[in-house]
Parts: structure tokens; C-alpha cells; sequence
């Protein structure tokens, strides 16, 4: 979890003023950075976690400046970690210590390039935020669903990058299934213009789908074509009370039978994590007559008109009550109380942060393991540390629980994170026994790449590697993300 | 599209004895064919455009079989095959002239390994069938939905392998959409053991997509983890008489409105089409009043009790009449009389057969141009072959045409066929001023080689070559498919 330490840094731009004078050639003077103060936001990752250093930041306007700079680190052998809107949760966007690489962030293109509502298709830029882009679906009278609580910042390109997931996935799937075309600057800068907006084609390779998830490490992805779906025009939000993990699943499974193309989000929350929300977040309430152990949030969705969704969950619900598969709902009356519903499952993060430390893991398993994960998860760390309260929150639909671990009340907060490490493998070793993933939607980053050889290795890491160096022979782009480096 | 002309053929199994002994102490006598007669099967494809020579063909009973078989041809150099259920229109599964690579059959390896009705996988080997893969899907009361006319004799290695499309791409996608997971032997002989059946899952390169669509050339898929979804409890099916391309287009986008999650299919006919079908398949009759130069078939589905989707066909289409944007339409009343409307569009390439030579062509364009591709492609077959008849249909929904050419009355078909370069070409033409694809749903196999360095050229054709130098660097897998090989 602790960066590399860094080798004794260059002065900043030391040995890149060749490079440097190169780069401000293509990009003018609006395209670079290399004031401390103006680097600095690009040093380091919103967790955190790490500080890197960098030479410059170039900002360029456009796909042509894109390759001409990449063929110039090309030429020069310097690395490049691209960054969109530095909201990544595993330090895949920060540079790393030693000062090597420059950072290409782009978000100075931001260009909605076309909309189209026949086709149901947007064609933007990377460095557009996400919430541009579902401001330009909008527009259209379409929605882009896709929904991360870091969309206000996060950009297209980091998003495709990191193949993120959300609140939406299990009815949309995740975001390179909304992908349909992209255009790639590659490690020589040469420019795959694969910006088609086919439904089909099968002409080679699936290459867009290799780029997407691959953390900036094989390209740079300048602009994509998005895949929109009508807007909702009905939408339902119930909070459950339900007595156990096996009860929220089979709920769930009922919701999927009946109708799982309104399922737009099925998420569970812990008493414990409940708990921690109402007490800290000024004005969250519980819309239920008591606390429970177990919480599903449902939310139905459908753009068809008089679709009676409200009906359609009353029914699932009555019959869940009858079953005693749930001990109470509240269905929101409106959207305000829809909102307050969302909150008190988007507070979780922030709720943990004011209890104190708090250990993060970003897991999936086949979504019939969720119990197992659930109870086995907390079994184990509880071994490892009495007292300690399990916050798995999460995406049960797609089977992706945030596994959170607070630390006990009242105990250190820096002895506690100091056992992170024994924390994540203590969790980790259920998921793999679950047939699980170490990275739900968060991606490697630097923050997982250790993982990567017992996870991944033999066949599949050997295989990522020929690609990797097929692609990028001379490990230019974000050389410290995904891959093991350096570890045994 | 003549394959090239065969080299001097070994005799049947000349220089082949040492690794045919080999392989016969791998697989044992029933995995192994070395008769004429036997292998001569597996040496056409299923349209006779190709009749290639095989040294033998090896069935393999598992996938440590196949393993150690790939493991000896790489040590002896020797070229693979791999082979399904033998359907593909491009001739992608066929070897070459020259009896230098053997046929690798996964027709053995078949066993159903799991079946999951709360996670909605089936894990399933690459030589069962389709059909055999949607019959163990309906087993757990679930819907493999994907359905293509060869589903009977094609495999789930092959249908994977070239990413198949079918009626139902505009509801559930590609084949790629319903892969989670896959087990695959690589040109060396190790092993991607992939089977996760994950939602969300981002550790690294999205390998499964890579291989999905690759034709073999990059692994032999042995197993993989297949997407299911709840069964349709109701089904309309409607037959429409529409005044034009575009009107066809726009009562597509009214029922995509509508209700996204239930249109199941949208198929194009053209009345030419129609007629071919009307006058040669016997039993075929049109069930509106006349005929037109248009036709819609659009069926909708839904898991949805009570879904009330007969209303909402009414709805949909009434609305329609009104405006002008359907002349006539017939609703299915019963099973039997949607399986009547599906079959005169699925009799149209029977049907275009029994009327004389025809030129087919799988193209994809963007969902809006269809309109465009129906008139120009027209236009341009027309002033090319006066008298000849444009049969377009196909899956509208998905931009998918098969804009087929039929001979002229009369004509001689063997002139008529010396033109289908010619004639593949003008279309191809349009396909691509529109934004298209050469081939949407069929692959590109040895038949469409040579598109790909003029359609897909340049960074996205060097990226491929990559990818495959780096995954099979002595190119033994499937060598013939899908790169342009000696051609300028």
C-alpha cells in the first residue's frame, strides 16, 4: 500500500528542458504547466495515498497535439501517466516519485463532437467531465447510465479507462458496455480512429475493448462514442428492512424475475453502516419504524409510459413482507424523499471518515456468494480484530460490496491502519475462495498491482505483459500502474 | 473471394506421421481421424467456397487434450485449425489448400459444467451447440438470448470465437454481451482458466473480449461462462407494410421510445424479397391485404407478468397508421402465426436461392443511415447490373443489413456470379462512405481478407498484427483467417 520510496528526484524539469521546449512547440503556452504551484494538484491523488512528482503537466487541445507530444516522449524515452479528473481510488493517474513522467491531462479537450438521437450516440472527448456528457445525452432527450459519485469530475476518458461501474451497472452494465467506438493515441503516437457508431462489426480485433479498463497503459483514448438509452420516465425508490443477507438476495432474485429491466440499482447496507450515517450526517433520517441488521435499497425505472411501476413494487414487496423475506419497506412518496433515501447510502464513505479509520476494499463474487462474502468476510476480520466493525455497503445486484472495516471505538486510528495490509488480504482471501475479484470497479492502479501475480498470474499476467509490450515496447505509458514492478 | 491456388499437396499425412503419433497417444483412437472419408467433413465450408486439405483432424476430449495438442503443433511449427459446428459464411474455420494444417474439432467437449439460476450463468464447454447451450439455459427456467439460423449445428466456441450477432443484438447485444468468462488454450499450450462469473471485475486487460471476435486466431476457446436472463412470459409479433425506408426507421425509433427493454427484434424486408419468398417457399403467405415495397417485422417480448404488450403493439402501431408511417399491419394471433411472419423472413435466403444466383453482403451502418444505405446501395447495384434485384433484409434494429443481389431474370448465373467482386465492392462502397462495416455479423474468415487492409489499415490493422505476433508469435493459429495475407 506505501509508494515505492523515491529515488533521488531530478530538479523539477531537470533534464527535460530539451523535452519541455519540444512540448511547448505543439501545445503553446496554454498547453503546459510547470509552475510548482500549478503541478502540484496533479501530484497527488485524491485519497492520498500517494505524492508523486512530475517534470510538467502538458494540457493539450486537440487529438493531433495528443500525438505529436506521445511520439516526442516516444523519441525522448520519457513516460507519460494521462490523467482525466484525478479521481482515482487506487493512484492510477498520479506520476510516480522519481520525477520521470509527465502528466497529460486532458482536460482541455472537452468537446461534445456529436449527439444523435436516432442512433442513440454521443461522440465526446475525453477530458469532458461525465456530467458534461450526461448534460449532452440530456439535451438529446437521452440518458447516458452510467452513475459514479465522482461524476462531477470525473472525466470520460478516466472512466472508460478504469472501465468504472456505479449505481446503474446491473441494469446497464459496466462502462465499456456502453462503448461503442474510440479513438486512441498510441504509445509511437500514431492514432487509431476507430470513432465508428456500428451496433455490429466484426472486422478484426475487438480493439476498443482492450483499451477500455487498461488504465492508460496500452493508449491514450481521446474521444469515444457512448451508447444512450431513452430517458426513465417512471422511477421508484423503496428502503428495506430485511432480516438477513440471504433474505436481501432472494429479494433481489424476486425483482429480477418480475421485471429486470426496471432493476436500475439493488444495494445493501449493514446496520452497522446505517447506523454510522444516521448518526453523523446532519438531517439523515431512517424512513422505517426500526433499525435492522440488514438494508436493500431498491430502485425501479422505466421509460415506458403508465408502466405502474409503483404498483409493480408494491406487489414484489407485499408478497416479500407475506414471505418474511422483508421486515419493512418505505417506498419514497416523492423525489426529495428519493433523494434522502440515495443519501443515506451515498453518506456511507463519508460517515466512516468521521467515525475515524476506516480500511477500504472494493470486492466482487458471484452475486449468489454475497451472503457467504458477507458472513465469512465478517467472521474473518473480526478474528483478526475484536471489536472491529464490518461496513460492507455496496452494489449487491452486480455482486460488488464495498467491504469496509471501521475501526474499533476508541482504538488508535494510526495502529489500526497500520494492519491495512492484513486487513484487505484477510478479506481478499474470502473473495478468492468465493471465485471473487480483488478490483470490483475501482481498478488495479499502483495502489493493487502487488496483487496482480497471485490474482491474475501464469497465463492471463503472462498474456496482459505480451500485449502490454506488443503496444508499448518501450513502457512509456503509465509504467507504474497495473503491472507488478518490483515485487517478488 | 477464389481461394489461392493449393500448393503441391504432401501426401495425405506425409510429413505429418511423427506428430500424428503423437497426437494419437494424447487423444487415443476415438480423437483422432485420419480417413478420408472421415476428415473430408470438416475440409469444405458449409457455403463450398472453400475446399481445403487436412493432414487429420483431431477431437479432443478435454481441455488438457487440447492443451497438450497445441503444445505439440507449436513445437513442431505445425498450423491449427480450430473448428465448431463448421457454419461459417466466410469460410473462417476452413484449412488451407495446402494439407499444412491440421482441423483441431471441439465437437467432443460439450458437457454442460454449470448452471446457476440465481447468478444467471451457464458454464458450458465450447463444443456444445447453441441449441444444446439454450436448452440448458430454459432447464433453469432461464433465456440464452441470442438465436442465429445455424444455432442446431453451430458451437459455442464458434459462435463466441466470431462474435455471431442474430435477431435479437438489438435487445441483448452481440455474442461478446453475454460472455463473462472464458477458459481459452493460447498458441503455446498454457492455459487462461477465466471461467469468473462476475459482473464486475476490473484486474487487469479485459481478456475475454479480445478473443471473442478473434476467430481463432489468438486462442482456441475451450469453455466459457455465458449471461442468461429471465424468460419472456409474453411475446407479440407484428408484420407492417410501411411506404418507405425512412418509415421503417422511424417506427423503429417509436417502439424503441416506447419501450427499449421489450423490442426483441426489428427486421427490414424489401417487397422484392417478399415476393421471392411468396412465390418459392411453399406455405408462405402474406398476411395483409397487399403487397408493398416495404415491410417491418417487429417483435416485442417481456418477462413482465400481466406486461400487457399486445396493447401496447396496438398502441404503438395505431399511432402509426395515423401518421402515415404504416400503410398495414398484422399482429400474430397465435404461436403458430408468429412462427408463420418469422418464416418469410427467414426463408429469404432459401428463397433467393431457388430464384437463381445472388451476391450476398453482411454490412452494418449507423442505425440512421439505414434509410441511406437501402437507396444508394440501389441505385449504385442498378447503374452497376441493370435488372438486377436489390433483396436487402435483415436486423434493422442494429444496423445490420444483408443487402443481397439478386440476377437479373433470365440471365446467365455464372456471368452474373464472375461480377460479385464488382458487385460487393459497389456496395461496400456506400457501406463505407456511410461510416459502415464490410462485415457486421458473419467475421471476416479467408473470404474478406482482403478488406481489411483498405477498410481497417493503418494504426488499427498494425495493432492487430501486434496483437497477434505477440500472442502467437509462430502464427500457427488459424493463419488463414481474418489478416491479409500476399495481398497489396
Amino acid at each position: 500500500m506505501a509508494p515505492t520510496p523515491p529515488l533521488a528526484p531530478p530538479a523539477r524539469g531537470g533534464g527535460f528542458q530539451e523535452l519541455r521546449n519540444a512540448v511547448a512547440e505543439i501545445v503553446g503556452p496554454t498547453g503546459l504547466l510547470t509552475e510548482a504551484a500549478d503541478i502540484a494538484p496533479y501530484e497527488t491523488d485524491w485519497r492520498g495515498l500517494y505524492h508523486g512528482r512530475t517534470p510538467f503537466v502538458v494540457r493539450p487541445a486537440n487529438t493531433a497535439e495528443v500525438a505529436s507530444v506521445v511520439r516526442l516522449c516516444a523519441a525522448h524515452g520519457v513516460g507519460i501517466v494521462p490523467q482525466g479528473g484525478n479521481t482515482s481510488m487506487v493512484g492510477g493517474a498520479t506520476p510516480s516519485e522519481d520525477a520521470s513522467q509527465i502528466v497529460l491531462s486532458l482536460a482541455r479537450m472537452r468537446r461534445v463532437r456529436d449527439v444523435d438521437a436516432v442512433d442513440m450516440t454521443l461522440t465526446i472527448e475525453a477530458g469532458a467531465t461525465w456530467k458534461a456528457a450526461q448534460q449532452a445525452a440530456e439535451g438529446a432527450g437521452a440518458l447516458l447510465p452510467l452513475s459514479i459519485a465522482s461524476e462531477g469530475s470525473a472525466q470520460v476518458g478516466g472512466i472508460l479507462a478504469t472501465n468504472a461501474g456505479g449505481n446503474n451497472t446491473v441494469r446497464y452494465g459496466n462502462a465499456r458496455d456502453l462503448v461503442l467506438g474510440l479513438e486512441v493515441v498510441l504509445a509511437d503516437g500514431s492514432v487509431i480512429a476507430g470513432l465508428r457508431r456500428l451496433r455490429k462489426d466484426n472486422t478484426g480485433y475487438c480493439l476498443r475493448q482492450l483499451f477500455v479498463g487498461a488504465e492508460g497503459t496500452l493508449g491514450i483514448i481521446t474521444a469515444a462514442v457512448l451508447r444512450l438509452v431513452p430517458r426513465p420516465v417512471e422511477v421508484e425508490v423503496a428502503l428495506c428492512a430485511v432480516p438477513s443477507p440471504e433474505a436481501a438476495l432472494d429479494l433481489f432474485t424476486r425483482f429480477q424475475r418480475h421485471d429486470p429491466a426496471a432493476v436500475q440499482a439493488f444495494e445493501y447496507m449493514s446496520g452497522t453502516g446505517m447506523d454510522l450515517v444516521l448518526a453523523h450526517i446532519p438531517g439523515a433520517t431512517l424512513p422505517l419504524a426500526e433499525r435492522a441488521e440488514h438494508y436493500a435499497l431498491v430502485e425501479l425505472a422505466t421509460p415506458r409510459p403508465r408502466a405502474g411501476l409503483r404498483a409493480a413494487m408494491e406487489e414484489v414487496l407485499e408478497m416479500a413482507l407475506a414471505d418474511g423475506i422483508v421486515a419493512d419497506a418505505a417506498i419514497a412518496e416523492s423525489g426529495a424523499r428519493r433523494a434522502a433515501i440515495w443519501r443515506l447510502r451515498e453518506e456511507h464513505a463519508e460517515a466512516q471518515r468521521l467515525e475515524g479509520a476506516s480500511v477500504k476494499n472494493d470486492v466482487s463474487v458471484p452475486v449468489s456468494k454475497i451472503p457467504d462474502l458477507l458472513r465469512r468476510g465478517r467472521a474473518a476480520c473480526e478474528s483478526l480484530i475484536p471489536r472491529c466493525r464490518i461496513v460492507p455497503f455496496g452494489h449487491m445486484g452486480d455482486g460488488n460490496i464495498h467491504f469496509n472495516i471501521a475501526q474499533p471505538v476508541g482504538a488508535d486510528p494510526a495502529a489500526f491502519l497500520a494492519r491495512s495490509h492484513e486487513i484487505m488480504d484477510t478479506v481478499n482471501a474470502v473473495v478468492r475462495d468465493l471465485g471473487g475479484s480483488f478490483s470490483a470497479e475501482h481498478g488495479v492502479g499502483r495502489l493493487k498491482t502487488y496483487l496482480m501475480r497471485e490474482w491474475r498470474g501464469g497465463a492471463e499476467l503472462e498474456t496482459m505483459r505480451r500485449i502490454k509490450a506488443a503496444l508499448d515496447p518501450a513502457g512509456i505509458l503509465n509504467a507504474s500502474a497495473v503491472f507488478p514492478v518490483g515485487h517478488s
